[in-house]
């Protein structure tokens, strides 16, 4: 099994589904992203801040090692941590993150959020989070205009294929376009059907910027992390629109929640630790909604989002 | 009758109530400012865009040759159109708008909105609206920092007194706080009980940014432009909430809504072609609303926003 690839206004190909190294444990990383590489996956959405870098580079080199793989069959996403928006600190960052996956360049690289944090030096602390060395929340001065063209250069030097953004709404994109070199090849942003973002997806595609969606699955990712208000809301999982149309379509509610997605364009980076789940995970570009299930699960938006710095303290107004 | 003044980060004084000239006719214009001149108001919020900067000019001239007023009583504020944002088109529109009002200075010059549109001579068509020489929408590539920094030469020239911005969200402010020589003064943005936007004004509040509310009537404001969900939108002053907190101060709903404004610090910018109305909206200072009023007010909130320019199909997401 594998997935589609879609194609980047740069011209290189990305897979359609991929698999999401949020919140994957140090201690399995390696063999899940092992065992994703043998089922089939070949993105894999990595970032600083997930802390497992190493772990994952340790899983595609036995992959490769082994044979199951080239490195040039897979799509190794990481991206830029907040605390290293400075010009000088993003070429240094990335050579360490490429160090530590054991690659020689990334496939695409993201700004993780549109959020510039005063540095903090990788031996003080590794990754950062969202505190200085002192353990504070200090700002940094470095505007987003400044951290894109220090991206633009490390894909101008090959060290990245493709410039990616992420956390962006739509005046940050219609920013981005006024000064960059570069377009960006991707925007990654929160999106399921409690959390649809029609504006900010039209959008992108009227300027061939893909959309990735993280959190494809809602409330469920925010569970483990105890958000009071995942919580609160209904799992789509269980959810009786979804349930019914995986019913019919003799699917899972993921493997719908999925393919509401890609069917529209919009890759997916689930992770699962299940190899059941995970296959079938991978497995949701062999089938297709009717329009009208698309709209009906469209019609579940509710602008409802978890993944904003405020619902952790962190006193960034991103989505204000 | 007279408003209060609200201290800005730079240390004007500006009054918390004002008169705005959205939508103010241009055969009355010069009368109504005037007008509310006699009345009491000191602040007049224009802007380019509204069409009217002459008459509204010329009603500021009689009544300072009347000796109701001089120059420096008064607060006077317009706007930067989307077509001027290029940075060489900034100094000579501010001129051009400073000589039509006749007044050698704006106590307050904003950027009206995130969004910058291909240059229009205003001797082809003045004000330009959305469309370009061409009547297309045609995006300029000057970034909002371009635009920003001609703002500040403005502000060093002593040409306007304080900077503003309008219709910026929390992210496009944080990054203005990143590339900032001056911080902007004031944000104007729509604001009213179905569009309270806590996370944006507790935001300016820590940056001692002071917020100015338009619309402050919510979906009144867009009846006479035929907005459908305006239409679709029980006014605030028909809600029993507004009602019932405004029978129990023997003051109008409006009074009501502009109080729960300005007892946040919040400015308003109500306009009336009425004089008892527009005595009544400078009027709201003199009374005080209970916390649990302003918190009743507060929760009517829907994030419903009407001021979007997709919703006079105007393809520019900024909302997004």
């Amino acid at each position: 099994m594998s997935s589609p690839t879609i194609a980047l206004n740069n011209g290189k190909k990305m897979p359609l589904v991929g698999f999401g190294l949020w919140k994957v444990n140090n201690d399995t990383c390696a063999d899940q992203v092992y065992n994703a590489i043998k089922t089939g996956y070949r993105l894999f959405d990595g970032a600083c801040d997930y802390g497992n870098e190493q772990e994952a580079g340790e899983g595609v080199a036995r992959a490769i090692k082994d044979g199951l793989v080239k490195r040039e069959d897979l799509f190794i996403v990481s991206k830029l941590w907040n605390s290293f928006h400075d010009k000088e600190r993003v070429k240094p960052i990335a050579k360490k993150q490429l160090a530590d996956w054991g690659v020689d360049y990334f496939d695409l690289f993201i700004i993780h959020f549109p959020i510039a944090l005063k540095y903090v030096d990788p031996s003080v602390r590794y990754p950062p989070g969202f505190k200085d060395e002192n353990n504070k929340l200090s700002l940094s001065k470095a505007p987003l205009e400044e951290t894109y063209h220090a991206m633009e250069e490390l894909y101008e030097e090959g060290l990245i294929k493709s410039i990616g953004i992420s956390n962006y709404n739509g005046a940050l994109v219609l920013d981005v376009e006024r000064y960059a070199k570069i377009l960006p090849q991707t925007l990654q942003i929160e999106h399921h059907p409690y959390l649809v973002q029609n504006d900010l997806l039209e959008l992108c595609k009227s300027r061939n910027i893909v959309v990735t969606a993280y959190s494809s699955f809602g409330p469920q990712s925010f569970l483990e992390l105890n958000m009071q208000k995942a919580q609160d809301t209904p799992l789509l999982f269980d959810h009786s629109t979804v349930k019914t149309i995986a019913d019919k379509h003799s699917k899972t509610p993921a493997q719908v929640l999925l393919r509401w997605a890609t069917q529209r364009g919009i890759a997916v980076i689930p992770k699962s630790n299940n190899q059941g789940r995970l296959a079938q995970n991978l497995d949701v570009c062999s089938f297709d909604l009717a329009d009208s299930e698309i709209k009906q699960i469209s019609d579940l938006d509710q602008n409802l989002r978890f993944n904003n710095p405020l619902n952790y303290g962190v006193d960034v107004p991103i989505f204000a």
